[in-house]
């Protein structure tokens, strides 16, 4: 599994000596710690019969309540908490659609690169993963529809569209609103589920969130969200909202996987929503990662040579850092790692090989002057690269 | 799913007129609540930052070893951390398992009856479930080694044997010390695995816990334990102890399904048992199950028509009552309801639409003068069941 990549990666990674750019972790230092703690215990002594409990398979009513509140913030204001599916994180909603939708063989068409922990989840289900390419506004809806023909074509059962249309992970990019419309329309017609995971859609640097896809498309798209990066993933909670009919089936297929998720997570998100500023919570989160995000790019920027390019995100965790042709992203790491940098190699990304001069590295967790410390070490280490490569490289026929 | 049945006499059983001797819930409000919500705050203001963020696929490793020491009082002397899987509540356990060794048409044995939501989760990989008949010391292992010898003469796969053999759900039934070696034996020559589920067995009400079936069959034998029952099933804590290969493989399963579990659970799980005095806790719920255990046992005995018969547990949450012949428990139900007493009919607890005349009964939730008013009105719409059934079936040809 190419999450074995990774981890053995964090295990290093995470000694304090060395800056990691790898991980998409959020920065929940940032919480108000004794207000969590206030919630807990609260929320213990007020309902502790009820939140240390078995709860429903669906999820407990006023977060489903609540989670169609926030839902709100990005368009989708038709949202009913009966079609919402309180998961284990998103992760766990994109489990079990999986489970109910995908058979061995059947096609899952993703962005290229796309989200790692998603790959294995269709590996897992013997999906067929399809990458559709991507630029710097997203998915390419023209690029959507040929490979949707081909695929018709070969036959291949396309069951499901996964993208992270929103300050996407692994690169960074959005979907601008009108491919929004033009993703959705090709995958209606093909009879294509659009499953949009939108866990970082509230971490936007430029103002108003960016209206969801789920907003215009009730009946086409399944939405995924998730209080990992808003609020702090340690709770586990995510959600699915879903038509009626997807949504019972998620239900039956989360009480079979788990039987209940924890009342006592989702309790203590439902209250400190109900009774913390998590709006001004939001807003500090957005302006510490984006005071990182542009730490970033300015030092890519001094730092990078001259035929690396990147991608400039306007909210989210991650930049997609292409590196001059023929360099190996994964050879390359053990040196990084030796001088005290960590990424993710982009390969990682795809489930075709693709992305050996590319890789993902994260503003969200270091400060800003750890982001241009880890930068500055990872040119260091790309120079040298190059000067090796253009050592020992074979020279081309109109080298000398 | 059979467990609609479930779910739907659920939703009308909580109404508080009515005795509910269907659930399993544990009786939660008996925990020092207080103590509870001092743990988890002095967590997160301790730890916040650890509590509150991601952890790993496989859980944390301090639960993984405190884990290895509740074990130790079932005789399971050589857990190692390193072989438990923390999963969400052990019905995640079970999830993964039967993910990695489940193929569609593949066999697995179960007790008849057995859990509930087992056979859910069973049906969803496509399983077929077998019932081995047992009786008041539990599986009968003669039934068992001729299962197995039947299968094996078709050709059908047997992959996995799923036991509750201590105060079984839903029988209240326990598999005798000298049986366990017998059917850990008999699965052993049969290449099939044993899977141990042991939610109850520290809930014993005659003193020592009885030995695991895993504490000498570690290489056979995968055992799934939980905290729902002894600390609180609104953590969804629970876990699988494994031989290596497997636990690697639970590991891979658990990170695409979940991710990670919530480490904001398990650290208050972990903390819990390190600061506060659980073995006493642990005393006062086996205390109070008794109690009502009592409670059930005697009304039973004061009410029940004579041609009625129930198993009497030794710890656990459960009784299986069969009704005398010819009545039928789900259509008894509706009349039971309007009495204001609930329980579940047995036919939920099989595969095969055996159980017609037998129902669950729990004395888990209920305090013990509600557990007797429940024993009560059962008896008397039993009784008046047997009354329509006399009045109404079919004479059989020596009558007159």
């Amino acid at each position: 599994m190419l999450a074995s990549e990774v981890r053995a990666l964090f295990a290093v990674a995470s000694r304090p000596e060395i800056v990691s750019l790898a991980g998409g972790m959020p920065a929940v230092d940032a919480l108000p710690l004794e207000a969590v703690a206030a919630t807990t215990s609260d929320l213990i002594t007020r309902r502790g019969a009820v939140a240390l409990q078995y709860g429903s398979a669906q999820g407990d009513p006023q977060l489903r309540a609540r989670i169609c509140d926030v839902m709100a913030m990005e368009g989708i204001t038709d949202a009913h908490p009966d079609n919402v599916v309180v998961t284990v994180g998103s992760q766990q909603a994109l489990d079990l659609l999986t489970r109910v939708f995908i058979d061995p063989g059947d096609v899952v068409l993703t962005e290229g690169p796309t989200y790692v922990t998603a790959i294995n989840t269709f590996a897992a289900y013997q999906a067929r993963v399809v990458h559709v390419p991507m630029d710097a506004d997203g998915l390419n809806p023209e690029a959507l529809r040929e490979t949707l023909a081909r695929l018709a074509a070969e036959g291949s059962r396309v069951k499901m569209l996964y993208t992270v249309p929103t300050f996407q992970n692994p690169s960074g990019v959005t979907l601008t609103v009108p491919r929004r419309g033009e993703v959705v329309e090709a995958c209606r017609r093909a009879g294509v589920l659009v499953v949009e995971d939108n866990p970082y859609g509230l971490l936007s640097f430029n103002g108003d969130p960016i209206r969801a896809m789920r907003a215009d498309a009730p009946d086409d798209v399944v939405y995924l969200g998730s209080f990992s990066k808003t609020l702090a993933p340690g709770m586990r909670v995510g959600w699915a909202l879903a038509p009626p009919p997807v949504a019972a089936r998620l239900v039956l297929a989360a009480e079979s996987a788990i039987l209940s998720h924890s009342m006592f997570t989702q309790l203590t998100v439902e209250q400190y929503l109900a009774t913390q500023p998590w709006p001004e919570q939001l807003k500090a989160f957005r302006e510490m990662y984006r005071e990182r995000r542009d730490a970033m790019l300015e030092t890519l920027a001094e730092t990078m040579p001259a035929d690396s390019t990147w991608t400039r995100p306007d909210g989210g965790f991650f930049i997609w850092l292409t590196l001059p042709e023929g360099v190996d992203a994964k050879a390359m790491l053990p040196r990084a790692i030796a001088a005290r940098v960590a990424y993710v190699p982009g390969t990682g990304f795809y489930a075709d090989g693709s992305g050996r001069n590319a890789i993902r590295i994260s503003y969200c967790y270091p400060p800003p002057d750890r982001v241009r410390e880890g930068v500055r070490r990872l040119a260091r280490v790309l120079r040298a690269e190059l000067d090796l490569r253009d050592t020992f490289a074979p020279r081309r026929p109109n080298d000398q």
